[in-house]
């Protein structure tokens, strides 16, 4: 889901952008047009994260798998290690993917344990004294967890934040890169931002496929090869959105009180569970579960009608999932809530 | 540019496919509204190349860029070799980006002695024995030739086709593999698509990044990880086009139309000129200079102002190019033929 009003303004803008006579999509990555659009979503995202000059921002094409295989490439050499705390799928892809070029990764963590509810709390204790970095996803879109702190480590820090950027406030300089796919809170899928700290660009010593090396986009200023010049757009426009709404503390305040809001009405209802500690519940996916598991399909069935669409919980965990992405409106979060309630009161 | 129409419709259902209630953007890549959106654009590309079943076809993530590192890496084991016809930038870098991994790999052919004029004929004699493909770029934008026709080989044949895929007719199965990043002919930036001969995907000896790797994308039918939807979903509304036109023979005869009518008023002229022999033009983009190249930047300026965008040529090469892809409309080489004899007329 994307902003309504950034839709709209995308709309009226898709055959003629401001009088050029093009759509942004058929614009030249090299003209101007363009440059000003993606100097102008580098500069709002910069705004938005409050961003340290220290660090880089590229856009890269791809998502959040490409930069699986990225991060170990431009952070390693060979033989060095790095430690991976696996809380759900997406961490566990990343640690597969590092593990196939660098051996000697290491998991610090497996939520499998606890069934992917627990989230660890990270300290310098946790971490192989060798390890280059750490690598943390923040928000478990399949299981309906977060970090809801972030760990304070004396080596750099890498998060995996697609499904959670720009909900929430956050400390940039606290972590060594952070990157998102776009296609949850930023704009359309196969585009991916990193922030990285730019003293963490170091050459090599093997040789990177030459759309993973961060330094090449980084000193071409994310035009090395033609990059997805319309979702840059998409995302752009979704930044000025954002700055418009009052930024991260604004949003972020909102989106506490969505997650509160259907939390609330899990917690309070003898017919629905969440196994999720309050600690480490996402503000952006609420896992969910009824406790007769034979009122799924009609659960799903009838919020379709509804008008509640995709609360069908992951294939591999079962229960429903309540995906609320800055983009939702509150509105759509209370007909969510009035919608388990009444269906509460016909089938308990 | 895109095709007119295609934008048309692209616009009307920018906010509400087909009463989804959704844009294609916010779409899920698992639900049945973009599967369905999937399957019907690979049907139709498979229509349009008159594709054999031996193929696979595969949508992936970035541009051609990705797939000079994808092509060596999912072709070559360690210390094995290929053939390089250099024609061009973008085989250029084709090249360097596989030497990096296999640096075994020659170049067969080096258009830099012709001022990148030539089109060599390539044969089997031409080829390294123990090479284990071919690789070529049947179009080169900045030079403005192209393979008229295409060599006949008994090892694979590797086409880099992202500036003339779709724009003529093919017999797919004198290739090994053709790919073509969308910008071109396809649709918005950051999607290329694969056609691949089916015995040719192999499991290989090194590891390969897991998004460089087509045995994943063509195992998970392009959903291995969150594929580009909506330039997928540009791309379907552009095969749709093509096939509505009559398919590649009705698109080549116009392409072939409208590249004429540039060659001649060149031809005809003694105030431009092309460098491109008659056998390997362009019929994508005609390269051309002012005899007097004093009056370049007086014509860039006032071609603009005629409502001509981007004929200035490659900062490499100078002069001029006119790109007229397929969704420049005849009309609109109309316009350029005429603005060319009128300049001509007024400062010759």
């Amino acid at each position: 889901m994307l902003p309504a009003p950034v839709m709209q303004i995308a709309q009226e803008e898709f055959l003629n952008y401001r009088n050029s006579g093009m759509s942004v999509m058929e614009m030249s990555h090299r003209g101007g047009y363009f440059q000003e659009i993606l100097d102008r979503s580098l500069i709002n995202i910069r705004k938005l994260l409050n961003i340290p000059d220290s660090y880089e921002v590229i856009f890269c094409s791809g998502g959040a798998t490409a930069q699986f295989t990225s991060i170990p490439m431009n952070l390693l050499d060979e033989n060095e290690t790095a430690a991976y705390s696996l809380t759900g799928v997406w961490s566990n892809k990343a640690y597969q993917e590092a593990k196939r070029f660098y051996p000697n990764v290491v998991s610090i963590f497996d939520g499998k344990l606890s069934n992917f509810s627990e989230i660890p709390e990270l300290t310098d204790l946790s971490i192989p004294k060798n390890s280059k970095y750490a690598y943390i996803t923040s928000n478990n879109t399949i299981y309906g967890t977060r970090y809801s702190r972030f760990p304070k480590l004396s080596i750099p820090l890498i998060a995996d934040m697609t499904s959670d950027i720009l909900s929430r406030e956050l400390d940039v300089s606290s972590f060594g890169v952070i990157f998102a796919g776009a296609q949850k809170n930023i704009g359309p899928s196969g585009l991916s931002i990193c922030i990285i700290r730019k003293d963490l660009l170091h050459e090599r010593k093997s040789a990177i496929p030459v759309i993973l090396d961060w330094r090449v986009t980084a000193k071409a200023g994310s035009l090395y090869n033609t990059p997805p010049t319309y979702s840059i757009y998409m995302a752009g426009l979704v930044f000025e959105w954002l700055l418009e709404m009052g930024g991260l503390s604004s949003i972020e305040k909102i989106n506490e009180k969505k997650a509160s809001l259907v939390y609330n009405a899990l917690d309070e209802s003898e017919f629905y569970r969440t196994f999720v500690p309050q600690a480490n519940r996402s503000i952006m996916n609420v896992v969910f579960h009824l406790k007769d598991s034979n009122l799924d399909s009609k659960f799903v069935e009838e919020s379709e009608k509804y008008g509640l669409i995709g609360l069908k919980g992951y294939r591999d965990v079962g229960g429903m999932r309540a995906s609320i992405y800055n983009a939702m409106p509150l509105e759509g979060v209370e007909r969510l809530v009035s919608f388990l309630k009444d269906f509460e009161k016909r089938w308990a």
